[in-house]
């Protein structure tokens, strides 16, 4: 029994970690902090946990938390790396939901997070937790960062590409759709039911924080200088990021469209929560919504020379909440799949 | 192992089946058909279920589906009676998620679905699938007619005031808001969409099939005769049923809040798929997407003297494939909540 | 030409009158105070009037305001009724779509807006600007309290089967299912996308601020005491709002289907925006999106002597803004249809 | 008083015709045919229209539609090139909605609606119906060919960029989102609320039919070979196109953002429709909701040396019928703006 912490479970990747375990026989939530919530049983703020979860959100404190195997932090970022340091020092292995420990580059990171980092050497220490890249370092790993939602749906479509060395590594494209519940459970105006629904629109289009973190990942694929234009974009829809990713064939390198269907699946045959869609099915953020599954098909245009890849994930899931408890897992040694195999909600 | 068939899995229905069976270890998904898409593999059609079922719809064949345990119909009204007995007489258990088996009085049954019943005496037999007034009558039913979506709401909301004898039972109302799920997945325009999205209306207002059924129901509760005015509404979103019932305080009798908030708790205190929230909660759709829990709160007002109760449920799960299930549970003997512990998804 | 001041244009009901009103060759956007926006150009904030409005918040001034014929009120409760007064001395009229001055009852209003009146005097003054019932006193009015959202639908839902003294006025009820632009433009957590989209609840059970203005309203229609049952639904759209209002026949009265058909077709037969559907048709908000229309229908059932109303109404057009302008128009003898004319948007 | 008769007005762009032509006092609609509808109220179909518009449906009649003095064809492909021809031969001048003369190729055209052109002679006489770009030919038209709703909002975005030789046009990128109104009203499962809410997913993904029109409407611009990888996408609302268009700068030219901002401006100084926002502002489909205003911004990323330019429509009125109208204005010497300033509705 892993006994299991989660630091700041107010918000919407707090919840899905609490959806993906509570019913879970292997694990045991024993703390889950808030601040402000202290004393108030979790089913209360979180429904849809009522008759699964018997708990109150506690005030984080490290004596408790150090009490855990595994503490989970879903707090915003510059949080986890003021407080990570004693739980590992307790032996508590750590999976940082935030932005604190994913970027190697630390004058990058506070060049866009606005804050000096506090805990630079345990970015050094930290493992990036995309499983289908770092799959032996994760199982060693004391703490772990999870990658981003962009991020993860963005890395797995191109990776491929980059690691054959068929595309043109300085012109890509990655335009990103994704579902409300990306902006968290804040209350902003934006955000609200009126301003949201019913519209798309671009946003970060000058920069987006989540570009240094896919250029870090794309660039450990390829010897190539990788340049990347990422737009996201605000979708009118709770859950679901999809990445249309845009490549051009490297100079000198021709491609087919089995060649390329074969090299994505080749890529992935062993990974159980990447699903290259068999020709002739595109993905849809619909068909892995509450589901770690990843849906990925790629296409060739010949009269224009340029590859297309789509990556469709549910971005609380794959994207979040459900890749740090595939993390979980790689580290305990259990089943990589142990409780993520929940079918998707359709319709 | 319980050998499973599914009839007309190609709906909405049949995609819940099929998500809440699949990842059983306890059941085995033998056969599911659909005349049109026989061949086709199950996953296709419903892209949730890649990965998770391999199997392909077949033809509806009277032997195969024989050599089930149990076969579940997920067919529009009209078909199960006309395929049940055979299955009965090899021994097969069914469950009808039509309303072929619900009226137990024919004629009436005849003039709301407008066609002659050819199964009168199967009728007669048929358990109505409501666990928390027939389990035991369920446990060793061989032909179970499982509710409607708004009947089940209704009913569990109705029951324990109707039960206690606390309400004018001549002047109930059920004023219902329904998810689109509720019509299938039939290409119909008024369901489009463009047609259905960013609006509320109510239909049946003259009539619905349902009414009937839910009459049925509430009446075997009670000796006085019960009237009800039932108002169904369309509601943009996909899943979930939010029935809000009035009900006149009896004359002569007085009630007050906590005494109903009691008589709701007693009521239901076994029941594992009906909540009674706490005072001060209330119920939501959104709390119970995908779960089989039926929330229902109580409140009275002393000034107009009316009853309130207010029920959400997930009109595809509790309101028909979870419920299904639930009997299956039942009726092999396995834990009710079987396959039925998932967490709603929120958001 | 009308010069026109609005205070506090920065929510959905000040969007919706500088929509209605922008176009129009016949009145003056003079004025649009926002403390917060000062200096900010109203289509900064609202990109919708891009073209259509060359005008920056300014700070609330009554000297200013002073200047203006008209001045709307589009801001929360307690403000109208301390900047009110000096406006009406300097001869401006005043249409305040607040909820100060619609309530005859001062205790009743400040054990419902939990905080003392400060213009007892100019309640008495204010007319209720429901032209279907005040129509001619709206004419020569100095101050409008423009109707609620709620209000308007059900009050005229049940005017003609009170004015009538066909119904049982102990056991009305209305049920009511509300867009989330009711909520107004508050950065507020239950009103995020993810929180109440695909989702619908009841709220204010135990008692809603618009229950006594229907109550004061439907009571001035009949001489017999009037109770009422209301119950408000959040609905995931962003506007509409759909009444169904349940009215058991008064002991004594017999009513027919054709009969009531005809009470309400008299009743409105020369209302501009009421518009009573002929049999067979029933209301959808889809049906009156941006539109002054409101939908009606009636219907009743012999079985259980109950008539039940449909009210459909754009709650920010008939529900308030669309209403506040019908009441200028009136009070400046401009046709009253002026620049209310809008076809609503389908789909 | 221009007489105006519209073609299988029973889809989304018919009764979008109808919503802002019905108010004008210049124009008397005269005719609106449907085949399936003949002798039904249109306000029957389009409940938005009562009130409006008291004309019945008929069947087509050449005759009848001859005293029209235009004549708009909101038909599927195919239908109005059997039709136009004795329209025009009365004099009629004819704006079709559809695709039957949009391309001038007419292999190219046949390939990919697979069905001959029978009427190739009309196609070379037909106007593309874009002001931006063909203003004066439109003037004195016979026959208008009204852009496609992805088409008008990609080559507005686009054209700047091409017509100043500033982009490489071998590797334009379009990926473009709309709302599931473009899919037009047809009873079709794909479509459904259950099948399109709350998901996202790219189609046509190895060829659309608007793709030979954008790069015919492309290719006029530039002397240089266009080649454009164009990716539609299905999204979750109803009305709306978002087009995110990505150029790389061409070999041998520099650019600014300041630079590329006065290019846009300039091109679009005197266009009433086409609207470039101020640095800082970024398009998003609901502030053109209803409007015939097209939202543009460009930015500039000098890192990647990319251009990317938003465009942001609604496809039912710059996309479709606003635009047809926009023609109309202009082929009858009226104010182009005519009809046509209807504020977005927001929200």
């Amino acid at each position: 029994m892993i006994r299991i912490g989660i630091v700041g479970a107010t918000g919407y990747t707090g919840v899905e970690l609490l959806r993906l375990l509570a019913p879970r026989a292997d694990v045991e939530i024993a703390v889950v902090t808030s601040r402000e919530l202290q004393g108030v049983p979790v089913h209360r703020h979180f429904p849809n946990l009522r008759g699964h979860l018997d708990i109150a959100f506690s005030a984080p404190d490290a004596a408790e938390l150090g009490t855990c195997d595994v503490v989970f932090f879903a707090t915003p970022h510059a949080v986890a790396m003021q407080s990570v340091k004693p739980l590992l020092d307790q032996g508590v292995r750590v999976i940082d939901l935030s932005a604190d420990f994913r970027i190697k580059d630390i004058p990058l990171w506070e060049q866009w997070y606005k804050t000096p980092h506090t805990a630079a050497d345990l970015v050094a220490e930290a493992v990036y937790g995309l499983p289908e890249v770092n799959r032996d370092a994760i199982k060693t790993a004391r703490l772990i960062a999870v990658p981003g939602c962009y991020p993860t749906a963005i890395q797995l479509g191109f990776l491929p590409l980059l690691e054959e060395g068929l595309v043109d590594t300085q012109h890509l494209i990655a335009d990103a759709k994704s579902g409300v519940s990306g902006a968290g459970r804040k209350a902003v105006e934006d955000f609200l039911l009126c301003e949201a629904t019913e519209s798309i629109k671009a946003y970060g289009i000058t920069g987006h924080r989540h570009h240094p973190e896919i250029c870090q990942g794309l660039q450990q694929a390829t010897l190539d200088p990788v340049k990347l234009t990422f737009i996201p974009h605000l979708t009118p829809m709770v859950r679901g990021i999809l990445a249309t990713l845009y490549a051009p064939v490297k100079k000198g390198v021709s491609v087919s469209q089995p060649q390329l269907q074969s090299v994505f699946e080749a890529r992935y045959a062993e990974e159980p929560f990447v699903d290259v869609l068999p020709p002739g099915l595109w993905p849809a953020t619909r068909n892995v919504k509450g589901s770690n599954r990843c849906e990925i098909a790629v296409s060739y245009n010949v009269e224009t020379n340029m590859i297309v890849v789509l990556a469709a994930e549910d971005n609380l899931v794959k994207g979040a909440s459900g890749q740090a408890i595939q993390n979980m897992n790689l580290m305990f040694g259990l089943a990589e799949t142990a409780g993520l195999q929940t079918v998707a909600l359709l319709p």
